[in-house]
């Protein structure tokens, strides 16, 4: 992927948000979406898991439920599948088309989660990752902010998909923590932004960071 | 797995059963079991893809609607993971118990089906499953037989899951050739059963072979 995000015959700039419950990645996401859009550049909003129709179904199968329906290692490979339909789907052809892509979770959403779920999988994720995804975001902004403040605003919109987000702050700080750590991992890549701040405070400087790296 | 299938106390025996459409692999699976039920052995029967509550559910994703809606890499991961919860919930439990488990399809037939549609993916079909199963059976029956004969025998018991069952004899020939290669691939756990006899020999058969690997 090049900079040169939104010119026709160019790959597009392929960028994520990651961060713990609440942090604001779906505001921000859609909020960077729409001020692209305002200044007449192309860009996609998407999400995982789900984000194409195919990965959609396999996220509902994934989610409804008894939690305990699936295994840790059998949800990785339904989240997987879903993810490769997802970036052979919308991702890539978007990217091809010189698109910008802005996608709410990736990859590093499920790092983290058997990270801290089941460490042992970890090098099952990265392995899997390896060899059905290979592509990486060029951008990933991790809102980090405080966990007990993340909770109380996730809590406030309350959704039906609540298995992640029902084991309270200590679970919280734990993922920001692994969030930290992956933003370690790869430094190339992550761009740590302070999620405490107001929306238009945090969304500013998301722009500003983007534009930094990629001047349109 | 050792070979005292059935003894409490002691891992059971995985049997899978391989081999092109119309072949007899459920009608020998089926008579397999009962023919051990009938002697007061233990054994369970089952068949991929499916198999346990979850894995069918994946089934049904993968099996119905347009053919071109997943690509064959997200087919495999959704494969995948079926066999994964089939393995988990049916197949290792029943070994632990000491009963002999009989599998209409497992692995095979996706190495066979990838190796025909899309032959660079057979590397991937290995390290999948050597990440994610690990698991093979003890012993496989294939029943190998005239591919036009095994056609007309499928065709005249048609089903709404004809998705890869539409390609006549021509992919039918390709189909008996994969699975013989397969065999020679794994000649310690392969057994090639000549099955254009009448159902009661191929089944006597069977059975011998079975007892002179693993004696009740
Ligand atoms: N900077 C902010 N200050 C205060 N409230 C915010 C801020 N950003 C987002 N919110 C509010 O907090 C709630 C959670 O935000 P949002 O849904 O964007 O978070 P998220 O990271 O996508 O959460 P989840 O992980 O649960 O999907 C929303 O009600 C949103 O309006
Ligand atoms: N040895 C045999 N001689 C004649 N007919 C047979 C024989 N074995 C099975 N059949 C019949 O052929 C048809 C196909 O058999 P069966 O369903 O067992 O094959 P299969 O290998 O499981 O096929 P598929 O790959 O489509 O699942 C059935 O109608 C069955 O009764
Ligand atoms: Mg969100
Ligand atoms: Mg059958």
């Amino acid at each position: 992927m090049t900079k040169a995000a939104g010119k026709p015959g160019t790959q597009g700039l392929f960028v994520s948000f990651e961060g713990i419950d609440g942090s604001g990645k779906s505001t921000q996401a859609r909020r960077l979406h729409e001020g692209l859009l305002a200044e007449g550049r192309q860009a996609v909003l998407t999400r995982e898991p789900g984000g194409s129709p195919g990965a959609e179904e396999i996220r509902a199968l994934v989610l409804q439920g008894d939690p305990d329906r699936w295994s840790a290692e059998t949800e990785l490979l339904l989240f997987t599948a879903a993810r490769r339909d997802h970036l052979e789907r919308l991702i890539r052809p978007a990217l091809a088309e010189g698109k910008m892509v802005i996608c709410d979770r990736f990859a590093d959403s499920s790092r983290m989660y058997q990270g801290l779920s089941r460490g042992d999988l970890r090098d099952k994720v990265d392995a899997l990752h390896q060899l059905m995804i290979g592509t990486e975001p060029d951008l990933t902004f991790l809102i980090d902010m405080d966990p007990a403040a993340g909770l109380a605003r996730a809590k406030a919109r309350a959704t039906e998909e609540e298995r992640f987000e029902d084991f309270g702050v200590a679970l919280q700080e734990r993922m920001r923590a692994g969030y930290l750590a992956l933003a370690e991992e790869f430094p190339a890549r992550f761009i740590v932004i302070d999620g405490n701040r107001p929306q238009d405070e945090v969304a500013a400087e998301i722009r500003a960071r983007l534009e930094e790296r990629c001047p349109a």
